[in-house]
């Protein structure tokens, strides 16, 4: 069973940094990068967020820069969503959206079990597993000179941040830390769906 | 005589971490966050100065990460501040500035304090002193896509320098850490406050 | 032999960090920084990118914060940059930019050279070496609020990652790393230079 469920992990894993690759190759080229800056951030929207979290937990070199395969994969999907972006604008954006929450779950689920395993206490290893899930897209917004979008619209982090809550719950009630991930990340799935599909948003200072 | 001091430290550093989370807080607000963006910015601008100068003197995980109290604190503080806005824009805005004053002495003095434990040279110190008084507000500008405050208006950054730069002369006279604390800080937080009623500047180089 | 080529790279080094430091001076006073914005803008500017690169790779404190003499140069730099503004502005910017493309390629032949040491992969080595070269500007434009001018125009990252394409190269083929430095950095040289003087860019999305 073990193999089984590591390859559906790797699976997701590689999904996610695809998806999120393409999501910020989009971005950059709409921003009008070159092909240059669509890669970069490419790389930094997929890896990004890791990257925080590992720099943050001491864990240098960042997984993301210490496996090559994984910048070469981001660095290819921007190079392939550049040369074929008529094709991937024809993508149905509730596709990517579908994917992007799955993408946020695993990331989420992840950085939240990496946290706990750097004997990071569960307060903070919540915070690093939800930037783990928006930190790639927070740079990418910083590097296009915007203000991140998950700090102004929809429920994004916020879904990040159930699901990394959820983990730990169920971790502290005695669930193995599989049967943990599954539960926190498919929280995090549905309330990211759910808050798209309903409209949902954050309260403001200024409607009050 | 020591627990009394380290009493008075302890509260201060509270102090100055809940001011400079209302600051980042209102600042939010104003810049159109929702509540997440609001909590994010509350814990950036009171802890990314000390999270910045930990990651570069490689003492990670940062101390405001590592003790879960600050995250929660500054959260915590950036959930009032949003529930109870109109009575927080009430606040004189002149007892802002003196404890934002406070606060800047108090994380620059102990960021100076830190990095000569980590055997840093006494400049890098002072600049590492400085970043801790200024780093949360930088990061703060930078997330909000605005060139931060602290490079073109105020004396802000330079009442942090100077306040580092008198702790580690006293130091070298051979005064003792508390004293030469006291010192800086108070020089810093005077600069700053004679800056905020004389309306100091520094030069820019359009007016030479 | 040896102490003359040392001599050499230190000299061109500190060649590149100064000019780095002026670059950065004045893009700051056009932003409209104060003294100390103009000051810190010539320090990130310089330095910034072999921050980035060893904040990843786990050397801290970083080498520039480490040696006190390189962040005392560039703020001594920006300080006399700010000073004698006029005089600077008449700087042929030509020469501005020989020597620009000096530094970069001496940055990005370090960078590689550096990361290897750290028993980095030569995929990572290439980018952290194409960082080391860049990174500085990058976090220049964070600074300045604007999207980083290496993301959207000029072959600039291009030819650093050139350069550390053939250093990895070379010392795979067995040449020395001295001889190896020597040709990835002149291939970056010429490859910048070549595409200032001849108007060359990479293509963007929009002319697809």
């Amino acid at each position: 069973m073990k193999p089984k469920i590591e390859s559906v992990i790797l699976a997701a894993d590689l999904v996610g940094t695809v998806v999120f690759a393409i999501e910020g190759a989009m971005t950059a080229m709409h921003g009008g990068l070159d092909l240059l800056g669509v890669m970069v951030i490419s790389f930094v929207a997929a890896l990004g967020g890791g990257v925080i979290r590992d720099v943050l937990i001491g864990a240098t070199p960042p997984n993301a820069i210490r496996d090559w395969r994984y910048p070469a994969l981001t660095f290819a999907t921007g190079f392939l969503t550049f040369i074929f972006h008529h094709a991937v604008q024809a993508i149905p954006g509730m596709l990517l959206v579908v994917l992007d929450a799955a993408g946020l779950a695993l990331f989420a689920a992840a950085g939240t079990s990496k946290a706990t395993l750097y004997m990071i206490r569960p307060f903070v290893a919540m915070l690093l597993g939800t930037v783990t899930g928006v930190g790639g897209g927070v740079i990418q917004d910083i590097l296009l000179a915007r203000v991140p979008t998950v700090l102004h619209s929809d429920i994004y982090a916020t879904a990040a941040f159930l699901g990394a809550f959820l983990i730990l719950t169920c971790r502290r009630l005695g669930l193995s830390m599989t049967t943990s991930a599954l539960i926190g990340g498919t929280a995090c799935f549905a309330l990211r769906l759910a808050s798209v599909l309903l409209g949902w948003h954050l309260p403001k200072a200024d409607g009050w």
